[in-house]
């Protein structure tokens, strides 16, 4: 008998057939003789509507009331979920934020989970109760509703699962796995049996959407295995888990890419240490998250250009902020391009293989593809690249790294 | 400088500009000096919408989850208000029932306050943030989510003006005063200035749907003034407050009418001790509450008939536990009649004054109107009559008792 914590996402839970469904998939796991704890997500389109209204009441809200506003909508989905299971004959009790207790940081609209109180679940499960938690939200020190972030309740499923020593935790959503890219952009992409941690936070980073990032980080800080699937079907999805030996032995494991990036570069600036600490403070005091960096030293003298992108929201104000600075520094001029694309790479097996990114660079160089930035890390290579080419070249390079077909 | 509990309930905060007109006016006392409390309830038909889903869901949906769901309705406006509030350059904050902390007992869908804790909110005001509570909510001891029944919002006021020690508790609805009958029945009905809390609460519970009646129980418990009055106008409303000496000293100081009542009979049970307490706690068990009873022995021999009222969402249940109750007890029969009227006048001036009941039957009789029950207190009479002559009956005691005329 084990511990599962399953996690339903916004359209699995979007109306009262889809949350039977769900009841049904819960008392189904319950019956094959496990303990179940459930986590659920707003009904879809429920969050944006409420947060609509919050922005028509004021330009710019308080984020401790629109966090409070928020919050409504995963309780009113597990108050729902708690009579569907009673009325299917289970006992089903549902739980918020404070009551669980799940303590977070202030950060309202983003706060991350500092502890979480297991008592409460663990009492019910031993009287024989499914616990049907609201996701996505906290209370703080101060007793203040929180908010974890958008795919917060990925986070708050993952949390559970750790707090609980749980054997597994699944995040049911409307996807029934993860794929090697966007199966709308290549029809070639194939689902994962599995996938490493690292490798998903590289994949949910750069577009994949289909865990919270920080869920990912929670899940691998404390080694609980995440099995991702389809709440609309029986399939196995893909389970993302530390990196075995037996795992798919794929140098890369998928492509992904990006289409909300802007870029900005500062041309001429002085090169001595400080530069550009000056800057991207500013942008970190606005709040402004930078993807990738690049400084080039000048040939002509002690001089750099230090480039880097945004996502497209942020440009006007990264932008704004950059000139500003410029000024400051005396660089000699400030480049722009509001709409760029991002492709990446991703796979632990670029760790001990050379050529990967050459074998990219000359991918998208024969498919014409002009290259404008170049970011790696240990498992990923990501190219900048004019937004026309994103879809051909995701296709590219999904077909040159031979991710249609199955590894060995 | 006065400590002041506004309640603002569904209609006055049905949209984002009805909430802007309440922030309006909070600003305005503010801006009086005085420092204030704000209540809401949910924006108009939201509670009616949730209370729906959760029928939806499953045909007896557990109180307990069903309160988690209707809580959000409260949890909404409060947030928005307070955001508005800041958007026109104040301090405010939002509250929820377990924040402040409204402790309840557990009494899901009906729970009763038991204790207030005002600090945080007397802190605020320290601070010179205006706090926004959440009517309608509390939490139990053990911290689950609780509402307070309908109209709840009222007690919620009431309980933090005593609190507070609050000088006044203003609640804001959709009309704007108590008159002395139904505007919609009787067109001379008058705006009352003030009413006392006695003849409030028969006012309350006899129909006139202004204030739930626990609030007014409460405000006269605790001997707090509470000032009825309308979000969309500035006029002075009415006063529900001790009897004064100076007050109207009308005998009678309003007319009520209650068309949704149904009478069953029982006749011919013995008449001994324990009868009418078997049938009374089999209802009370059910949780169908009665409200008039009448008794009458008879003069052929130790048999008396008992006769009493019913709301008419009860009547099929009490009918059905009636005939059960008249079998064990030998009744020759079982009479009912699911639709029938109450008519009240009530007035604290009818404790001295004799001949108020003889009025009242002779209007009524002057009228036509047979009463088919009969019902009496300190401050009350109540008339069982034919639905059909509801607002004719109305109206005849409305002019009977001079109610059109200001009084001395």
């Amino acid at each position: 008998m084990a511990l599962i914590v399953q996690k339903y996402g916004g359209t699995s839970v979007a109306d009262l057939e889809r949350l039977r469904n769900v009841a049904r998939r819960v008392i189904q796991t319950r019956q094959r003789g496990h303990d179940v704890v459930v986590v659920v997500s707003a009904m879809a389109g429920h969050t944006d509507r409420l947060l609509e209204l919050a922005r028509e009441a004021a330009e710019r809200p308080s984020e401790r009331e629109v966090d409070v506003i928020l919050a409504t909508g995963e309780q009113i989905t597990a108050g729902l979920l708690a009579i569907i299971l009673q009325d299917m004959g289970f006992k089903a009790r549902s739980y918020l934020g404070h009551q669980v207790r799940i303590l977070t940081d202030s950060l309202f609209g983003r706060a991350r989970i500092k502890t979480v109180d297991s008592w409460r679940l663990i009492k019910d499960l031993r009287e024989g109760i499914i616990p049907v938690v609201a996701g996505f939200q906290g209370v703080d020190e101060e007793g203040n509703i929180t908010t974890l972030g958008r795919g917060g309740s990925d986070t708050t499923a993952v949390a559970l699962a750790v707090a609980l020593r749980a054997d597994l935790c699944e995040i049911y959503t409307d996807v029934d796995g993860v794929y090697t890219t966007d199966p709308n952009v290549c029809e070639k992409a194939r689902k994962l049996d599995r996938i490493s941690y690292e490798e998903m936070l590289e994949m949910a980073s750069l577009g994949a959407k289909v865990l919270q990032i920080r869920s990912v980080e929670f899940a691998a800080k404390y080694k609980v295995p995440i099995h991702v699937r389809s709440s609309f079907s029986d399939q196995e999805g893909t389970i993302v888990c530390e990196e075995v030996e037996d795992m798919e032995k794929a140098v890369v494991s998928g492509v992904t890419y990006d289409r909300n990036q802007s870029r900005i570069e500062l041309v001429r600036i002085p090169d001595r240490p400080g530069v550009a600490a000056r800057l991207f403070e500013a942008l970190s005091d606005a709040s402004i998250p930078v993807d990738m960096i690049i400084q080039t030293s000048s040939a002509e003298g002690p001089y750099a250009n230090l480039a880097f992108t945004v996502s497209k929201a942020d440009f006007p104000r990264a932008l704004e902020i950059t000139k500003g600075i410029a000024r400051e520094l005396g660089a000699s001029d400030v480049l722009c391009e509001e709409d760029v694309a991002k492709v990446s790479v991703v796979g632990l097996g670029m760790k001990s293989q050379p050529g990967v990114a050459f074998k990219m660079f000359k991918t998208l160089a024969n498919e014409g593809i002009n290259i404008k930035m170049i970011s790696t890390s240990e498992i990923k290579i990501s190219c900048v690249i004019d937004p026309k080419y994103t879809e051909l070249a995701v296709r590219a390079l999904h077909n040159a790294f031979g991710l249609d077909r199955e590894q060995d």
